[in-house]
């Protein structure tokens, strides 16, 4: 395909380009050549600039049962691009824009959008992420015909995709791409936990399950708001070094705490157990950890995502003396509204966005970005598709 | 004893009143005399005027096993009294000022009284409430000089109790004291437990399981804030008519739901589920039920006390997706500071209390307040002890 290519050269016919296929449950992901179909009403073709990894497009490509393990797919979504086109509708964006693709709608029209709590978009079904939302197709074929399915709305391991207009984020030009990318998942869920979610306040003491990119954005906002105490607990201790960018006060290695459970180790370190605790792994084990580790009248941040089905199990007594548990979804942010702010954050130099991306590899060597995740190397590997 | 002695004569003695002593599990209280001390050091003694009679009192009353299964002990908690006497440093009230005892101590200093968020006062273990707090004895004797345990920092099924001065919370006297005494447990919780814990809004929905005053209440506050649906749930029939006072719109019982789970109607009739769920029961059981009637975003409230320790076992993944589970002790207020303005909007005709108290017995007479209690007789049955 020709990158060079004008927008009026593309609009309404379909595009062929390169993507990254996965064909399988930890399949190596194939680049290959496949058609994208021009954006239909309400949608928006997105020629990906760079893209990151993270750990959900991690355990959906392990994921090996129905109903969520759907290939082949193309994986991706954390990811800033350009619009080439707009199908009928759509407003809000126009050729030539710089975007984000996110994986969370925000239609703006329904009750949950104009709620204002949560950030739950009841206009579309966010569980059949593998389609697009309106009629349920999807956009790309391979040069056999054959179908190949969305993931989480975005699927950003192509040259251009295609998505809902209730999933573009429009930013500012002027934040270099490889940050920008960052906002579209695993730093807006890290600091909106923090700060939508958990609301931490000046003073408080948090701790952090899981210092990857989330559990590190979590920290950045726990920083920013002027916490006492930030603690890491992480099996990987290279992360601890990374953590004080972000400020992390305190380490704790799960497999150096001999005879002491995690929860009581931060129980020392607090007094009383922190006054808020995230999971950023995704381990039902973990957040009842998390959980015991919180004192009366702390929260729990659920973010790591656990497909295994494992229930939690939680003491109701100690829930009822005071504390809580709270499922995070993309930090609890609403993606039109509040990236922009977190961009303009950036720009005023207030949130920390250097040290996140830790690697980079062109679009070939794609599956290099998977070792590192995987091997605790990298916080974020930046993918470069169209550089 | 004589009712009619005034404080100047009682103040630094011990006092012989009646009071109704519990000896073991399910024991029906007997009134005997006994001994009350004088207030130490941050303590008041209280007269007490009337008190009701909570579910969490048969809970305690019931329960056969150890740490919190302690006898003999002077139950209530409910109550309102007027101030014979108090201990050295009490500065915050004086003999003849109209009080609630509570269960819940704010002592105004820690950091958790200090706090924006929460009413978890860390100046006081809360779990040892069966003597008083600061030097972990008890101020009640029988007359064979035996110790009687306290019960909740209250113990108001007494003519006479001694309280910490962090759980007396003065209040207007120009408030019947039989709707004052509500406000010193069941209705403050139910009404906290929507406007502090869950803190409902217009428009949305509600179900609330176990429509006791406590489930009641939560209505009560519910209605206030203008809520399109309030959907009650209770195996007890008769309190649909009950609700319907405190702007009930629906009702299940899960008797006649067939082969439909209650989580189930709650869908059909909200369409995809409640905003807010409360559990004022006490069963881990229906706590998950709750649970599973959220809509995404939603929240479920635990109010009732469970102490079978029986886990409450959530999915991950129904979390993650924006909901969470927030446990109402004392439905999140603080006494000294929410109490005065929850009476202040009854007596403003805000907050309606009328309805609340549907029997009323003499002190001698107690035991049938239990009973009308547990066979689902009574919301609130007021036993008068010094009337
Ligand atoms: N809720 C959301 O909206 C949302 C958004 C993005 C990511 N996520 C999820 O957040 C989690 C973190 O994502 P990430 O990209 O930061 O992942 P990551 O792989 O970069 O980081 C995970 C970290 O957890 C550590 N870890 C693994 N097992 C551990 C254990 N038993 N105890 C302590 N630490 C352990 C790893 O060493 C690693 O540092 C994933 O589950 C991901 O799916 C959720
Ligand atoms: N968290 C707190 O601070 C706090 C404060 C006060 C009371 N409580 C607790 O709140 C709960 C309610 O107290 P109350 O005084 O209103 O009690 P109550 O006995 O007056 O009311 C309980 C109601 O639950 C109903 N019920 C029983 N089993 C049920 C079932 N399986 N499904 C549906 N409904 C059922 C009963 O019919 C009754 O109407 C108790 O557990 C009590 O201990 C907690
Ligand atoms: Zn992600
Ligand atoms: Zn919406
Ligand atoms: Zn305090
Ligand atoms: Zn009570």
């Amino acid at each position: 395909m020709d990158n060079s290519s004008s927008p009026s050269e593309t609009a309404g016919k379909p595009i062929i380009c390169k993507a990254a296929v996965c064909r399988g449950p930890g399949d190596p992901l194939v680049i290959e050549e496949i058609e994208v179909a021009p954006p239909r009403a309400w949608e928006v073709r997105i020629k990906i600039l760079c893209t990151a990894l993270c750990h959900s497009d991690v355990t959906f490509w392990k994921l090996n049962k129905a109903p969520l393990s759907v290939f082949p797919r193309i994986f991706g979504h954390e990811a800033v691009g350009v619009v080439e086109s707009v199908g009928e509708n759509v407003e809000e964006v126009k050729s030539g824009d710089t975007v984000l693709p996110v994986f969370l709608p925000n239609c703006g029209e329904c009750r949950d959008c104009k709620r204002k709590k949560g950030n739950a978009c009841s206009e579309i079904d966010t569980v059949m992420h593998h389609v697009m939302p309106r009629d349920g197709s999807s956009r790309f074929k391979d040069r056999n015909g054959e179908v190949i399915h969305h993931f989480l709305f975005v699927s950003s391991f192509s040259e251009y995709t295609v998505v809902d207009v209730s999933v573009v984020v429009k930013i500012s030009p002027q934040i270099p791409v490889d940050k920008a990318c960052l906002l579209s998942c695993g730093v807006t869920t890290g600091v909106g936990s923090a700060w939508k979610v958990a609301d931490v306040e000046e003073g408080s003491t948090v701790a952090i399950f899981g210092l990857g990119a989330v559990g590190l954005a979590v920290a950045e906002g726990a920083r920013l708001r002027g916490v006492s105490k930030i603690i890491g607990v992480d099996v990987n201790p290279s992360k601890f070094e990374k953590g004080k960018i972000y400020g992390l006060t305190d380490f704790i290695n799960p497999e150096n705490c001999g005879e002491k459970r995690v929860s009581q180790v931060i129980k020392e370190l607090t007094g009383d157990g922190a006054d808020y605790c995230f999971e950023c792994v995704g381990m039902a084990s973990l957040v009842e950890e998390a959980f015991e580790s919180t004192r009366v009248g702390g929260s729990t941040i659920v973010i790591g995502v656990d497909l295994h089905g494992t229930p939690l199990k939680l003491s109701c007594f100690d829930l009822l003396m005071g504390r809580s548990v709270k499922g995070s979804f993309f930090g609890g942010v609403k993606p039109k509204l509040d990236i922009p702010l977190l961009a303009q954050k950036y720009i005023d130099k207030e949130l920390n966005l250097d040290g996140f991306v830790t690697h980079e590899v062109s679009f070939q060597d794609i599956n290099k970005a998977f070792d590192y995740l995987m091997q605790g190397k990298s916080i974020r590997c930046i993918i470069w598709i169209n550089p």
